[in-house]
């Protein structure tokens, strides 16, 4: 896996992340004020949007606008990266501010939507420290945890981490887990596909996700060690 | 909880499932032949559409028709009615036939996507009892075992199982599992609201669910153990 | 002819009505204010909304959210059962209240817009109760009638009420009457399907219309005899 | 009421109708083949589409296309004009031909529905000499009556044909009515605006707009009396 | 080229402008006020609307408000048309006020989006002299010049003004052009329709053009030199 | 500028360009088969689809997926990049195959057309290079020349090339050049924003904008230079 930060120069935070072939651009864009539904409550928002290029994946794949609805898919993920981002922020403590985390796979091999929400945390954890340092932030630490994501597959009876594309797709089990570096989980999406499984494999793909994330969870925080990669507000830089 | 079959004439499956106050109403439609991208397999296709009447909620909802769009949730949860009825049936068996199944919540107190697939499962059986009489399948026994789901939560730190919206609404963790009457998991999907939760309360939870899986399986079979509600192509009734 | 109170527990006012095999949920949900073009006058408004689910047809529809619009049919009854209950009641006397009208078909065998707006009537009035004990009217009494409807046809010739779909749908004209419980019209909509009519037979449908309507309104009367079917703000029960 | 033949070149009909300041161009284009769910059947078929240019009206409506979906009043009055003008045509005659009447209005003062109708008779008459003169349809005179349409209002209690639209927008009733030569009804659309009527103001209202028809028929009969007004297919003309 | 004003009663501004056997309709309607973004400007602002009615076209083309959706040739020439009358009009001496372009095409035979233009000036100075006799705007002259468009081709190898469709489908250069009686460019849009083209004949393609818009500015001027067609706010008329 | 060729993995070209700080990805999907329109016409077509990532522009963009419809400027900039590549392939020479231009901006900082126009002729190239390693053209040289664009601007009076953002914005004159590597031109578009521009302006910006797409020609010719970047059809690569 490979961390870019700084990939783009407008967002806050903007994350290249890369899991062999697949490559997803996680951007933090912030925004003064909240939805409608929100404001006046002094609490912030985190939202995303998930999307693929048509020219990602092995097959072009139609442009959603041009189709003038998103897919099912589409939906589902965005709604799961934005969920699953929530849980890592004090709300209160980012004030009635937006975050809007826009993750674009550029080229898709298997787990877009994990790599999506591990490079999402950077891009949020990089946008947190921009609003500090503008002085936006109602208490200087909001993200109580980081937040990591891996898929685990059952392909031919074995339990395997993060399949590319072609044995993702004959996996006879997939599952999504989502979990914080405290080793507490925060989404569990597991579906048999075309074949159920037993408890027992669900207890086991559970023990490979989380060790599994535990490794993510050491990646970003070693690409966090490095200094916000541009200008900050009221800095010299 | 409480099955009604033969609810509507028409459908070959209709089936009304409440459980509380959550009422839906679960329809099996069959039609001769598959999607284009499916024709000349072989094989047939089941797949779901989930919809809430406004007046089903507490504070009237607006209806998606009118408002040009289906929602993200909407969208979720109709694909994952879809995925876990086809993990019940042989496709081949089915022949080249569809099964569209309408889960239209008339009444919703929490629970609706489970209630949705039990109910489901019920009138995925008559239709399937109508095709055999019809002489359309392949096979005479296409379904492999019975689905049921249910929600199970964490309120107030204690595990409780399909919990009315009131408590739902502030459970720290909602998990919906989706099983067969053999004890395996077709879809497991476990979600902390604004918490994240332990491996052992995971544990704990699939515990729960599997355990009320079992009774919902019973009631399907008491259920499924009447005549089919209905007249039956071929048969002097 | 079935009329059913209180069906659903959350809308102000919640009536099945059943005309032979057709099935159709008219609920009347209240919400404080006016849409926006109204606010400011002190007058409120009454607003339909018409909808079959796609298992309620002989041959499964498909569903208007998910083809994104919403049919010429649709559209043509919603705003008939709309004008049609604006019709019976004082805006001024209402106040600044919207009154949503839901009707959704269960089942359809025919008339399923007469019996919407049949069905319409009566939970209109139990939301009328509802506001009334929550001291929101204007003035106590804004119903000045009660509305009826009815569809009469002519099949090989004759005139007859109420026809079935598959009389239906071979009848040479089709017109649908809405009515008072005083006798007088709210609107008359006659069509020759495929053929055109005398205005003898204009006269003769009109007639057949009325007493029909005037068995409805007898119909309205003995069901809302009986007390409101809910818990009303305000009371001990 | 002046109607203008041939108003545009390209259609097989093209009249432009004025009735007061309402002007509605009606253009009848016929194209080989009929909608995919009558192919087959040796029958003809007649569509309708109204619309209102932006700046029709005293204050510029917004543009249907524009807003990305068709009004409710749009689709009523487009199903209105195609209903009325089937009912004067032998489909089987028209052979497998598909006519659409395009009905825009220019400028709207009342009455532009019935205006329409009434003119787009007249662009359906000559598609059909169109279509007769290229040797397309199977029996040479597959119109059986002409159609017209008129409005008719109760203002401050008095009867009134064709009102316009400052007269029409306080009419306490509101009826429009389509006929044919023979002195038939094809269509009655009444409405209570506000008020209901007695059946004795129907029967008046009947009269007045059956005496209105006749006149409307003879203006239609005298316009095409006149040569068809362009090139017909086939002649030297 | 034929200029008719006051060709509809109710805009501030109403040009059919005919030119060739291509005829536009294009009104412009005022409105107080100006969209969101431009509240409290100070300034004004002008939109344009291209449409194309179906019966325009030698074969009947769909219409956009029933596809649901805008193509991306209306689109274009919307903006086109925008932009162009902006660059005639001082937005302070307009002041907070709209003025709304609405070019619908009754018959198209090629250059339809300059007609479009061309008529459209037309329309918007009556608006202006409406706005000023309504006391309306900030300065009496907001017009610093006339805009004229022409469209300019090669075919067969000679550079040609204003082809109709027939000669300017197998245009091999296709050049609009938008200039200002003061013989300035506002806009230049030239492309090659399978075929590239040398500096050379742009420059033959702009000397023709600029002829043309002089040519068309007189006969803007004389239609202009005429009084206002219809009733002005505050005179007797 | 840089071009990185082989940017992703699956298109058969896939072409990172950068102007700046402007980044565009091109790629190009190659299609058996034609749209429905072109069938057995033996002739091959190529589309493009531009679009612009919510996180490339200073302030964040809103999704065109999820508001359902695709923007005037994103029509416009799709259509002219199609329309400008075609401009430079025989379609016989390409036989019934599609190849579909995917021109997504990653970082927007001015120019985002014209950058998208100029990679996507390099991405292009390669499409066709391995259409012919697959042995699908009808002629291995179906590209008769090379397409670039420049954008050229008038800022404080002076011409200049390629304007970044900030200074695109106050420009008062934009035009956008598409020309060939033989000096010709394909295409012009000259806007005046808020002011119009003289003869001689207009002769001197088309001197710079072909001064420097010249150069930019023998940038897309070193770069082509290079094998293909990836694996060819049936070549032991």
């Amino acid at each position: 896996m490979r961390i870019t930060r700084g990939y783009q120069d407008w967002p806050a935070g903007s994350v290249l992340v890369e899991f062999g072939r697949t490559r997803v651009l996680c951007a933090a864009s912030v925004q003064d004020g909240v939805p409608r539904w929100r404001t006046g409550s002094g609490l912030g928002w985190v939202t995303a949007e998930y999307a693929m290029l048509p020219s990602a994946t092995n097959t072009r794949g139609s442009r959603e606008s041009v189709k003038g609805r998103i897919g099912g898919r589409t939906h589902e993920i965005s709604r799961l990266v934005g969920r699953s981002l929530r849980a890592c922020i004090d709300m209160a403590a980012l004030g009635e501010n937006t975050i809007t985390l826009d993750c674009d796979v550029i080229q898709a091999d298997g787990g877009t939507r994990t790599a999506a929400i591990t490079g999402a945390y950077v891009a949020l954890a990089d946008a947190i420290t921009y609003l500090g340092a503008a002085g936006k932030l109602h208490d200087p630490k909001p993200l109580s945890c980081s937040i990591q994501a891996i898929s685990v597959g059952v392909v031919d009876g074995r339990v395997r981490l993060d399949l590319p594309y072609e044995e993702d797709s004959r996996a006879e089990v997939d599952m999504n887990v989502v979990a914080t570096d405290h080793g507490t989980l925060v989404e569990v999406q597991g579906t048999g596909e075309g074949a159920t499984y037993t408890r027992s494999t669900m207890d086991q793909m559970l023990d490979f996700a989380l060790a599994g994330c535990a490794q993510l969870s050491e990646a970003q925080a070693t690409a966090l060690a490095e200094p916000y990669p541009g200008e900050l507000p009221g800095s010299g830089k």
